[in-house]
């Protein structure tokens, strides 16, 4: 699991920084990555990295500023061109479908797979096998979501060692062993596949926000996330301004992962008004020292649990 | 007046070019530029040029595919937000008013500019002191437009030696004459000022035509043109799949130029299956020797006709 940067500027693009798109790679989990937002020229970022777009299985958005969507007719037309046939699925405000509707339908584009849009509501959009998303309302103005993905806990290793010693040899039973069924052995005995499986593995949990002031619903979703996404349009110094544009500074940022309890802090949409972002990570790290400001095509591992 | 060519790709972005957009400096004529097409990511490359996007006073669309329109939103709100205030205005097919009205209301994006829509039909769509535009329907499957932009002609040079003869001093008189009008002298003489001005100097002639097949309209609008730029999506060998795609070959467009007899020959809209485009060169070149095949960020000089 990596988080791939493909665009961390505010508002506009910038020659350093493009505007809004966030790719999670789920590659080895389960073959898929899923984007968050799709500013302009998300399609042109895609090309200079190793990303399919055909692999891009979900897209998810966090609000409908320009910044954040104006690149997606693009990458759905340009998925269709490279020949992605899988299904894909939006998320994302209410307006979403319409913004896609029109854009395709003036285009004449036809796309030659199934296209999927959930305009999304606050609580669990998604639950599949592996992960389920929960969204929750920011504060930016417009409806803007933060976004928890979780990766559910795996069950633990079997314990073959103590099943060896009830006499149990590996067969079909260890799968209904492993998923902690009650099983009857060869020789009458009733055993509890539970008290066979070591500890569950625990998932991660990485939490993507839409541009938002400082709020509770950014620590809820952030609680004891492995990585916390955040904006950071602006610096302590621009405190006024962050607040009067529905943005968040550094500082903001840093106080939401510690009161969330978060492994890592990740700060994003930064204003071009910074040529280096040095103060930023100071302001940062001085509340919350494992922070990092993303670059364009940077990425990052989320290593996962062991068992 | 200049070509600068920020797109000159078909269909898709690719790293060597990007999606379909033009500018026409006007700066030293009118003091603005005018843009042809609006692919995704214009904005961006216009980053990496000197035009200012507050100086873009127009926007041709020539069809409504998305390598044509997808970056047009995100440019009107860049435009607005980086202190873009004078009126502009988008020329194309049907459609594009719904279009633009949809992402703009969608991403709640108030331009700080008017911003006037025209869909064009074919004819005199706009006329000036110095230009006028002309537009005419290609062939491309959907409607699509080639636009020859007109400068019109300028009054010759005042026979200022001529006047020195009859007696005339320069003074307000002067402008009269110039305008061609009759005048009165002090002397009681009256003049005929088109008597006085010598021939008038030629305006140049800029056709820029949408995708399309090679088709009659196109040579029509090329007429005794100063530049044509025509797409060469293709080479000779696949004029098979040019002619099934609405699209020209190179020689085609070579074709067209020679016996619209005008002076100079860009093609643009390479196919990205070429990695060169030394046989796209060549095949024109064979039919039509003054032609040149455009790159990205490449600018073309259209000098003015000497007094
Ligand atoms: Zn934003
Ligand atoms: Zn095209």
């Amino acid at each position: 699991m990596q988080l791939t940067f493909l665009g961390t500027g505010a508002g506009i693009p910038a020659k350093a920084r493009n505007v809004t798109s966030i790719a999670l790679k789920l590659l080895e989990e389960k073959g898929s990555i899923w984007l968050f937002d799709c500013g302009e020229a998300t399609q042109h970022q895609i090309l200079h990295t190793n990303i399919k777009p055909r692999r891009v299985e979900k897209v998810f958005i966090t609000h409908l500023h320009g910044d954040h969507i104006y690149g997606l007719p693009g990458f759905l037309a340009s998925r269709s061109f490279q020949g992605g046939e899988s299904p894909l699925t939006v998320y994302g405000p209410k307006g979403i479908a319409d913004y896609i509707a029109v854009s395709l339908k003036v285009s004449q584009t036809y796309l030659k797979y199934e296209l999927n849009i959930v305009e999304v509501n606050e609580g669990i959009i998604l639950d599949e096998d592996q992960f389920y998303v929960e969204a929750k309302m920011l504060e930016h103005g417009v409806q803007s979501f933060g976004y928890r993905i979780v990766e559910k806990d795996r069950p633990g290793a079997l314990l073959t060692e103590k099943l060896a010693e009830m006499g149990v040899k590996p067969g079909p039973l260890f799968r209904e062993i492993k998923a902690g069924k009650e099983v009857t052995l060869e020789n009458g005995t009733i055993i509890n596949g539970k008290d066979f499986v070591g500890p569950s593995i625990k998932g991660r949990i990485v939490t993507i926000l839409g541009d938002t002031r400082s709020c509770s619903a950014a620590v809820e979703l952030a609680k004891a996330a492995d990585v916390l996404v955040h904006e950071a349009t602006f610096s302590e110094k621009e405190a006024a301004i962050a607040g009067e544009y529905y943005h968040s500074t550094a500082g903001q940022a840093a106080t939401n992962a510690k009161e969330a309890g978060v492994k890592f802090l990740i700060l994003t949409h930064i204003s071009a008004r910074y040529d280096t972002t040095e103060t930023l990570l100071e302001e940062a790290q001085a509340i919350f020292p494992a922070s990092s400001v993303a670059e364009d095509f940077k990425e990052y591992e989320i290593p996962a649990y062991k068992e």
